[in-house]
């Protein structure tokens, strides 16, 4: 961390800066400039450097603390710089192998998931998603089926051989969902819910998750080494769009932060256009353009009667704009050089 | 709510639509005007509002479905039209009676919070805050003293007879949390963890429920209406900025935002303006505005030695600072009709 | 539009709100719900709705008041159906043709520009763009060579064949330059100056209209209204990137507002993702993803020496770069049924 | 500026990057830390701060840069520590002295702005706005009454003695609307209008400079530079809101940018509440909490009519509410030491 000294800050304040950086076990550097004093601190220990920047911060004389290392290690291309490959249940996300996550946003039926399963296998998706647990924004909405959704999912593997990726909202349902789950997914609401990050950690299942829709790369970066340092490497992370002063969609895509993420990390990057937009006809130019600006895969909403859908029908693709989608996406990945 | 057609939607697209609102029992009412037609659902079900708007606006010919009626209702003034006050232990919040609850962000030490609980005890505050669960965006950063740390406010609590509002994260800490706490807070992080949310409202103690920092108004008073579904209207809001594209400050505090609930609910609404701000010598301004604003009372972040906080330190007041803040708080709350 | 009464409105409110209605040249639609009383207003006239809308919405009793109809008209689907197509001198934007509108930031030297412009014809690109006047943040920033800058410009085009888009920032300048250019553009900071719109709109050339980095669709559409009110239809729109909570690129490219805005007008849109991302190394990725997802065409930053640029050296592509990025861009355009 | 090298720099980079320095005028100082190479540049001639460190992030090897002075001068706190104080005609704004400004948002007769005059003056105010050339989204709504709107403006200040603010839109109104404003304000839309910015520094007369709803603090700062650069420092700030993901009220008003602003130059600041809520019932919260955080001044709609008001109708006070408003300031400003 470097620390900038205000222009009126005096001998005193510096020698306390220097004083307490040794007590801390930082080497230092000293830079007088015309203008300003910049001390450089050497040899920055593991942990706790959040904390230590805020404590230097607020000593007189200091002007800022620029933090220079990364906050997260575990997951960074520092630590691994080659891309892994994660693996759900047979799919592979990762390598040039595009994941296709498609299904309903809620379980609402066996004959539903079944259907849906049916549909999307058939057009060439690699994993079935669907919720068992919902967080919803109403006490008053459908709030998912639970571990009766779960068999659903269970029932619709079991026929299609498509793995399953659904969601955990909370620590207590964890156990419940790995046992049947090939994947489990921590959603964008549940993004910095730290005990349910370290928990996932160690579940014995891969872990996809979303980006907050309010949080900064970093955070996202910072929450997945929540789940590194809880015991699992094998993380799919997932851009889902975040909010904007743009009310248009429900959310923007932010294509960029996928290219941002893959410079600073091994960990495979998907991208779920349906819940970015939440419009159905902008579904798919989404889906192209995540594919070809570098997506390891896609999430994909699937709805056999968007009509009818419990949750998320404006955004959920029919079966058969599903096949049509997926023609386009072998297309536009054979492009790019990756396949499905 | 209303249902908007496309200026190419045919006659069998607008009896699709009323065909559908009768099976789920609406009544209807067509208005067609030069360039559109426009049919209003009259006499709307309870439940599953959101729900069904979602299906509607995927049926053929629909361009958009206007929502009319607000989704909350237990927490709103058409409910209960008059402004409630929340008992904290003896702290009265609302009618009036400005909340003052202050203390360190984190319980670090017995020495540190009783020290802190005299000091703002003796400058005048209500309650006392400090967290001994906390939610750090780094695994590497201090996670909170646990159970310990209840132990710490509690006999706090024993010695300078402050109330104790204290956060919890996860639902299994909450019993524990609500057995020693005055008031349960849930945090800007956890605004959407609605198992939670459900559970919080019928732990027995008030619930204080931050924004979360990228959540609307309305998502806000969604998540309260999840708590007082739970079993309680002793809710306490908390203003306590939001993301913005503004760098200098860690937040932005909305206190417009605050001014728009007070029309919507009769919730006491209080603001946290350390957490919004991040930055010491923004905390006075903030305060006194939020006061002018007319809250109901003010979260405020005090350590006895700012350059030794294990969080929060660059925006923690120290205890002479926060006498004088006292101070200033107490003239602009006479000059708007209020007191502590 | 529709006017939603609040639940506590008298008989005597609707009343007034109807009687202004007629006075407005209006006729009117009364339903009566269990909850809400609702107002249409039938046959608005064309001019001053949001005026109107305003006027309204502070009559007593009045809940709020709900637009219907589309605040453009000329530039709208519902005026013309068929997507355009638009010639930048011998390049045309629009009905499957991509336009790759490459070349530096600033026009900084005769000999810069001409080793740009033959870089990029050579890769393929159709147009040049530079600016010869330039918003700068700063008063000590380079601020271009002004009208030396449109005869380098007009050089290179006398020697490469590529037509020329350049900006113009002040109404003052803007015959000089469409005396030059063969397509004026507006900048993002300009896109709400509507006295240089309204004059832009007549000056001869085609007009190429960026997105305001912080302006909704609606409002870049309304823009591009002024300008077709103005007299041309000639307009390109340009989606160069919104101003998010994201810090990790300069902007957020908004590619789902392209998709947005294609299905509201029939003017063919652009991406610029290097003004979007300010980092070259982003840059092909999000051009790619621009094509996948139905851009029009491109504006790429191109210069020879992006360690020396004067402006936007960060963002810019080498030429060895922008002719690698043609080469994907190519294979991307046919995977979605374009050509460049 | 410092340049901080990536982990796997080579010594050549680092000698490269020094060798640029030397080419540049700067002087260099180099720190080897355990797990990154720093680089200070000691030294830096005053001008294009900005370009050369773009300049510098794409060379070999470096990772980033990070500016360490302050982007703007003639306007620092740096440059003059003491706060200042703006007259606008005989009005005072800053020092301990509350400017308030009021009136119509635009001029629409004579009647109107004189009737709004003598009540706004009769209440307290201390200046008259009014805009004569108005800035709107819709080329279809009502675009001001131009120079015949300074005329009505200059027979109300003839008669109450209030002093005019009103906005310049373009510079060819620059002169005109000079001969006859006390303050010529730059709106919102506008300021990054670097043109116009310039030319208004020379206009003679006090500059009041709209926040970009969209623009940071720093580039607001920077815009006031580009004043001053252009030859006065009667410069007032005007913080009006800005966009957010909030759509509850128009704006959101940021007052801790205020705040923070008031750290970096010693212009006065004054805030505008009317335009960043939009909803008149939310105006006289947000002035007082402007008030109590700070503000130097208000900037305040009014309207005899606002039902009948050609723009901003929803946000514009009665007489009435504004007499009642004033009476609240009063008291507000002087429990923070400021007087009206």
């Amino acid at each position: 961390m470097i620390i900038v000294m205000r222009p009126d800050s005096t001998e005193q304040d510096v020698e306390q800066v220097v004083a307490r950086l040794g007590e801390r076990g930082y080497g230092h550097h000293i830079s007088r400039g015309e203008e300003r004093t910049i001390i450089g601190a050497i040899g920055a220990p593991d942990h706790e450097k959040e904390v230590v920047a805020g404590q230097f911060s607020v000593l007189p004389g200091v002007e800022r603390v620029v933090p220079i290392l990364k906050p997260y290690k575990l997951i960074s291309r520092e630590y691994n710089p080659r891309p892994a490959t994660v693996m759900i249940g047979p799919a592979r996300v990762g390598g040039g192998h595009l994941g296709v996550i498609a299904g309903p946003c809620s379980v609402e039926s066996a004959e539903q998931v079944m259907q849906t399963a049916r549909a999307v296998k058939e057009a060439g998706a690699t994993a079935l998603r669907g919720g068992a647990f919902k967080p919803r924004t109403s006490p008053y909405s459908f709030q998912g089926l639970g571990s009766e959704g779960l068999d659903y999912l269970a029932a619709a593997r079991e026929e299609t051989g498509l793995p399953i990726v659904t969601e955990v909202m909370d620590v207590r349902q964890l156990d419940g969902v790995a046992e049947v789950a090939d994947c489990v997914q921590i959603g964008a609401r549940n993004m910095q819910n730290y005990d349910l990050l370290k928990e996932a950690g160690h579940c014995g299942r891969p872990v996809m998750l979303k980006r907050g829709f309010s949080s900064t790369i970093e955070e996202w970066l910072k929450a997945a080494e929540y789940i590194a340092a809880g015991g699992t490497l094998d993380i799919v992370l997932c851009e889902r769009g975040i909010r904007t002063f743009e009310t248009a969609t429900r959310f923007t895509l932010d294509l960029s932060a996928m290219a941002v993420a893959r410079r600073e990390t091994f960990l495979p990057i998907v991208a779920d256009p349906s819940h970015a937009v939440g419009i159905s006809h902008l579904v798919a130019p989404m889906a192209l353009a995540a594919v070809a600006a570098g997506a390891d895969g896609l999430l994909i909403e699937v709805h056999p009667r968007p009509d009818q859908a419990l949750s998320d029908g404006p955004q959920s693709l029919t079966p058969a704009a599903f096949a049509e989608l997926m023609r386009q996406v072998r297309q536009v990945a054979e492009a790019v050089g990756r396949h499905v």
